[in-house]
């Protein structure tokens, strides 16, 4: 992301004579904002705006106007910190120092924009299991490809549900509303979770999520889920015990929904954070797995439950 | 997103008089790299960048150096437009003009930056019900009430799909394995669609997607639905002719897949294209109304293939 054109001058002089040195110039970096100010071994001091060395007097020295507050970027630092630095103060460019304080060159936010796109992107597109780079409109066979592997992956999550479902196969033959009704609850679930997954994948990508708030966010996704489970699982518990004029079911569907809910948003929720520490992108994995946990618990909750009171 | 605190010059006076004339000023405005030249009217002619009137001769006309390849940006245009262009051209800062082309003011790639965050992230958020401005850290009751009402037209969605199941309900209780593989047909079906759905949306977000390629892309798609349909119902129709030892099934649901995944195809390119023509947000609705048909299409061709060939 750094680049080595930069321009630095010392702090003791003056205004004038930095105007003068930068005339020996033929051009000047394209998006220079800043003149960076060094000591005599390169250790970066302070920015000295173009802007403000304009409007100052000419004889006064660089170090009366030059800028303190705004702190160098550490080499290793993340690209996404440092676009959210950018973002957060209005930067066009900063300084970059090594460990040791001295300068290496500088950010530009041309760049920058590149990474904020690229990062926003990234989440939207992986989390359809395309690559971010995936052009619009390249070629078929490239395109089929790649995702013939997302849908191959994706299949095995189905299979898995079908697998469950199997398990209660003689349940099903004795009850058959409870094929009509299983999707109800995997889909549910499904949805809400993506819900929070997609939130906490943004607070990741936004630097909003940390390990400290994360006891909280699970807190509250679980307390939404249990409140929106409730409130869908008697909608619905309704409609099924009058569709199929049996009250058996809708208590059936309305546990199985609370649980699928409740299970979802902890799931959502603790996911990408999950994969994130193990080094695994929560956009691309997280819904494939949320996926799986909402059918599979979906699928044997209702099932399994009918098969106690059916049996 | 314009400002107007701009500074103007005219071509036909010299560098010197320019920087005298900036050093009365207190300060200039934030995020000036370049000041705007003007005729006597008010007329946008072209860019004076500060980095290259550093560099010059004092005593050469503005009109000298001016850069006159850059076109001001019309007030109307598309915040997401002008964020291309910025992005385009690496711009930090850029003039905005009337109709007539007089001057207005300009725009600085600080608003343009949350632009860019802001567009990226709308379609994120959208495509799983959220507000693009919802707080990760909101209050419970807040959240729950807006992801209820995502929850409860899902749960239409689920219930307009148990509906086409039910119509089968005979044809189930006869070959239980159709309720077992069913959902294999629905989520292959609304994965291949929501990758052509997301595709879709992004290249509408960055200008990609326009109506003289659309058929180009649809026909892309299509191609790639129904390759990768055939390649997975393949797979699909071995595992279930050799789970349930039955040929049929395995017939039946091959059919089924190709179906709905070229359908899928279809819909997840043409929906965002239709629904921004009404003036719908597809990130927003897209993914209902894709999940909506993928459902209903994955049920109604496998349990109806089904009903003909079990009859």
């Amino acid at each position: 992301l750094m680049n080595t054109d930069i321009i630095t001058v010392r702090p003791d002089i003056t205004i004038d004579t930095v105007l003068r040195y930068l005339r020996r110039h033929e051009e000047m970096p394209d998006t220079t904002d800043n003149i960076f100010v060094v000591t005599r071994k390169d250790r970066y001091i302070g920015l000295l705006p173009i802007t403000r060395m304009l409007v100052s007097d000419p004889n006064i020295e660089v170090r009366d106007i030059m800028d303190t507050e705004v702190e160098a970027i550490e080499a290793d630092l993340d690209d996404s910190e440092v676009a959210n630095l950018f973002e957060r103060h209005d930067w066009v460019s900063a300084p970059v120092i090594n460990k040791q304080g001295r300068i290496l060159g500088r950010i530009t936010i041309d760049d920058v924009v590149d990474v904020i796109r690229e990062d926003a992107d990234h989440s939207l597109m992986r989390m359809a299991g395309l690559d971010e780079d995936e052009d619009t409109f390249a070629p078929v066979f490239k395109t089929s490809r790649r995702r013939a592997v997302w849908l191959g992956i994706n299949l095995l999550t189905a299979l898995l549900a079908s697998f469950m479902i199997g398990l209660f196969q003689d349940t099903i033959e004795q009850v058959v509303a409870l094929a009509i009704l299983m999707p109800i609850v995997a889909s549910m679930g499904g949805i809400a979770g993506s819900q929070a997954l997609t939130l906490v994948i943004r607070g990741q990508a936004l630097g909003h999520v940390e390990r400290s708030n994360i006891a909280y966010l699970l807190n509250r996704e679980v307390i939404v889920g249990a409140i929106n489970g409730t409130l869908w699982a008697l909608v619905v518990a309704s409609i099924a015990s009058w569709w199929f004029a049996d009250m058996t079911i809708g208590f059936i569907i309305a546990i199985a929904m609370i649980i699928n809910l409740v299970i979802a948003a902890i799931s959502g929720t603790s996911l990408p954070v999950i994969l994130k520490a193990i080094h695994i992108d929560p956009a691309l994995a997280g819904g494939v797995i949320l996926t799986t946990i909402t059918d599979v618990v979906g699928f044997c909750a209702f099932l399994g439950l009918a098969t106690l009171f059916y049996a």
